[in-house]
């Protein structure tokens, strides 16, 4: 399987050449974007990446481009296709130079189905703290925009397999997420997760998690976290739309079991 | 005038299908850029740029493309034009999904010359705040990378020719910059700026005015600002390297003489 890409509706050929250079997404990374996973011909909780991204166009003031006209992407850019992993990106569109968004902007959307990730189905991680950062700033906080510097420049920090996941302090210590995950810990049977207030990507299947531990009567707490709180943890684990629910079992001297809660969150989920 | 447009060093004929979608300038804001001043026929301060721009790839962990291979960029963008803005894109090129870099990746160069904005040359600004603050991030801080989103949303707030600039705080509160420049406020005789340990642009006017400050024997402090500073402030500018350097006499009740301290910079640095 090779990547489909789609840039406005129109599949392209030559994906070298496919994207305006004034296009506010490069410039600027002036746009939003979901990661989702096709499974069984089925693109995995997609009426919740597209209101994520609908709520992130507010939040940027990008014209959101609408349910049916990125359904129709997806639709082709998925095809026939079973399995892979789809990406969607929305930018303001082309803009002329200089930060200021012009109002006129139409939105560019990039709808790509790329192959599955070598590393899928891995369910059990060591980890690593990342020495990189995140700032804070609450006018960004839980929106999954185009500004990834921070989470390259902490990917960037390891290489290899025997790590399968960095994860990140903001500024002042707190334990915010993956690089590209969100994290729970379990203590005394309650759920907790980063309540993303300052910085962080509010994912997909995060939410997923909250909503099935609220069905299946699991206390659920969305709270500051701080390093402190993996070592007081029975179990903890890593969510990502394409990945699904993954346990740490391995950080520096920390260990922890692959555990129940995880295990009971992905029958529930069907993942 | 038009726009012209290099990509990799080659002139681009059509500006709408010149750059692959899987660059990572579009996907993560993974690169940097700079802007600087075509007068005369002289690329304005260009060793200076070069130097930023170098730094910032050495930050961001890209091969820097040398200063020959952009220089040449440069020549066949500016060609016989004589004035203009050019500006100077280096991302870390096309890359696989995912945050981590490839450390195969050859950057991608965008070497661009824009006609001048029509507000060119105007010395005396009328500024207000800006609601959106700048995030901290010392891993980021004084580099001119393409997370740009504090930016964008901070300019979206106004509108119209008759407020110049908005001034950002971070969110601590520091006066830390302009949207698009840097902050100087005069007091007994001293020159001051922000120190931009935590955030903002290490802006090459900015470095210009503070070589030149020190060659005319004006005492200048790198420390950091705070609102209070601009109400004991005997003169107040910005800079920026296309537009130069720019009075700020008015913010709300606040106002200022367009002062001999700007005066004097310009004619020191030949604006």
């Amino acid at each position: 399987m090779t990547t489909t890409l789609l840039v406005n509706g129109l599949t392209v050929a030559d994906a070298e050449h496919a994207l305006a250079v004034s296009d506010r997404g490069l410039n600027y990374g002036d746009g939003l974007f979901e990661t989702a996973r096709l499974h069984g011909g089925v693109v995995r909780f997609l009426p919740a990446h597209l209101e994520r991204l609908q709520e992130g166009c507010r939040r940027l003031g990008i014209a959101y481009p609408g349910d049916t006209v990125i359904g129709g992407d997806i639709d082709t850019a998925v095809g026939l296709h079973r399995e892979g992993v789809l990406k969607i990106i929305v930018t303001r569109g082309q803009g002329a130079r200089g930060y200021r968004p012009s109002v006129a902007a139409d939105p560019t959307r990039i709808v790509a189905l790329h192959p599955l990730p070598a590393t899928i189905g891995i369910e059990v991680l060591t980890v690593r703290w990342c020495n990189v950062r995140l700032g804070r700033n609450p006018a960004l906080a839980g929106v999954k925009h185009l500004n990834r510097l921070e989470q390259v420049l902490a990917q960037a920090e390891w290489d290899g397999i025997d790590i399968g996941e960095g994860l990140m302090l903001d500024t002042e210590g707190e334990l915010v997420c993956g690089t590209a995950s969100n994290v729970f810990v379990v203590r005394n049977g309650t759920l907790r997760t980063s309540d993303l207030r300052f910085c962080g990507v509010r994912g997909v299947m995060r939410g997923q998690v909250l909503r099935v531990a609220d069905e299946l009567g699991i206390p659920v707490l969305e709270e500051p976290l701080w390093p402190v709180d993996l070592e007081e943890a029975s179990e903890v684990f890593v969510t990502n739309a394409v990945r699904g629910i993954r346990s740490i079992v391995a950080l520096e001297s920390l260990r922890w079991p692959s555990g129940p809660m995880a295990r009971q969150l992905r029958q529930a989920l069907e993942l």
